[in-house]
């Protein structure tokens, strides 16, 4: 099989290669604007052949997989459904759910029911395909959506390329997905940039970033992510990503007041609940080849 | 020369048994409310002998180290007063300047002139004497505040035990310095444990916890630091500490309305601009001995 890789960044790259070397595909043809990411990928070995048009990249593929800035995904889907062969697999590998099967089901036509998402629980800061790496989804979760419309075989076939490329699959509804994720990750990514940008707005900004220590170095790290890909992913999940930020605020206010009063029982009962949750915390430990 | 440590932790214990190893002390008193800390110190070496009574382990000190939460320095450095030798060396290693100092400038009296503070900035989540470590110092900065009143005798012998350590030693004002780690570490604390806290109460919170990523992971390590530590350092570094939430809670409304009105220029500006300074900021890559 060929996979048409539309979208040859960290997670696109990361993804294709692992599923081609678990041997879900036998070709991959990556597509991107981005003639550099193209020589990359072709030199990691990651795609054989390279396009720079969807139309062309589409045209002999037997599986596509969109890995670009989720509000971008509309207009590639389109021309994916303009384009493709009949019963041509298609997924994609977005961090927002509602609004994007939402783009897709507008303008796939025919295709949506060989449509199926999986969002994969992995990424890294620095973005672009050199960053690539066929071992990121290693036990690594993977969200897949499955809705009314889409065929059993395409969801099969999507959770199966992601098993072989060592993710666990969970799924779930959108809505859920959208919401968790608001929470989990899109928030604190918000958090990152607001912080890192209100000292860089600050006086003696230069000063202080002189003085951060390891606590600012890992709280701040996701601040250095793709300033485009996050952007798309904040407006896809407007409704979500509002409900979270509105709670942080609340309970950032409620510090706030018990640091004005002097109110040691309320910042303790905070930091402790806060601090015990934390210390108790599955969290993932990246697996290294 | 005797050093007496007062409160044995993480900070604590790594400052004494890294300024015995570099020759500046040749015994160390370890003193501390919790009698498993003291055996700890004992036994990793950090200490020769335990005191559980400041009055007692000041009494044959010739160097007074305080390294417990900033809001009880007060009375330690009373009873440190009542019970030390003249010319006794006195330090503290806390994370607040300006209330600290005036603490000590109440109640230290003559000794006021025999004491210097140093912060090092460098430490770790997990709080306890048993992740002490004598490199952990080694190309972290630390922070000397002389003020007037300070004898130059005792800052010369703190900031030379410091740099003894493997720290480099800069000088600032105690408001100076207060301002700037409200901004890069107190501010960074406080959000991180009302990210960790705001899930905790939310719906779903059990589901949410069981999916966080890579970023969420680094963004919330500093949530598992100690509560109490914390709390006094947010009551002890009110005022800067304040200004510093307003001026986030300031950024942050500003991209919740880009959020909700769909603005993707401005979100792009503040993404950007947060992004390129946290990649080019340098920030401190751990030493391992």
């Amino acid at each position: 099989m060929r996979l048409a890789l539309i979208g040859t960044g960290l997670i696109g790259g990361s993804a294709a290669w692992a599923m081609k070397q678990a041997g879900i595909f036998t070709a991959v043809t990556a597509c991107d604007l981005s003639a550099s990411a193209l020589e990359k990928a072709l030199e990691m070995g990651i795609a054989d052949r390279t396009e720079t048009s969807v139309t062309e990249v589409v045209a002999d593929a037997d599986a596509v997989m969109v890995a670009v800035p989720v509000l971008a995904m509309k207009s590639v889907f389109a021309e994916v459904a303009r384009n493709a062969k009949t019963g041509t697999l298609i997924t994609d590998v977005g961090s927002v759910r509602g609004r994007v099967i939402d783009d897709a089901r507008q303008v796939l036509g025919t295709h949506f029911a060989d449509y199926a998402p999986v969002h994969p629980i992995a990424g890294g800061e620095m973005p672009g395909v050199e960053y690539a790496d066929a071992s990121l989804f290693v036990k690594a979760r993977a969200i897949s959506t499955p809705v009314a419309g889409m065929k059993n075989e395409a969801v099969d076939f999507w959770e199966t390329a992601w098993k072989a490329a060592g993710s666990d699959i969970y799924r779930m509804t959108p809505e859920e997905h959208d919401a968790i994720f608001a929470d989990v990750s899109h928030l604190p990514h918000v958090l990152a940039y607001a912080l890192v940008d209100a000292m860089e707005k600050s006086s003696q900004a230069e000063e202080k970033f002189s003085f951060v220590g390891g606590g600012f170095r890992d709280f701040t790290r996701i601040a250095a992510s793709s300033p485009a890909m996050w952007r798309d992913i904040c407006l896809a999940n407007r409704d979500a990503l509002l409900a979270s930020i509105t709670r942080f605020e609340a309970e950032l206010s409620e510090i706030k007041r018990a640091v004005a009063e002097g109110d040691a029982e309320a910042m303790t009962t905070v930091f402790t609940r806060a601090s015990n949750r934390r210390r108790t915390v599955k969290v993932p430990v990246k697996q290294k080849p």
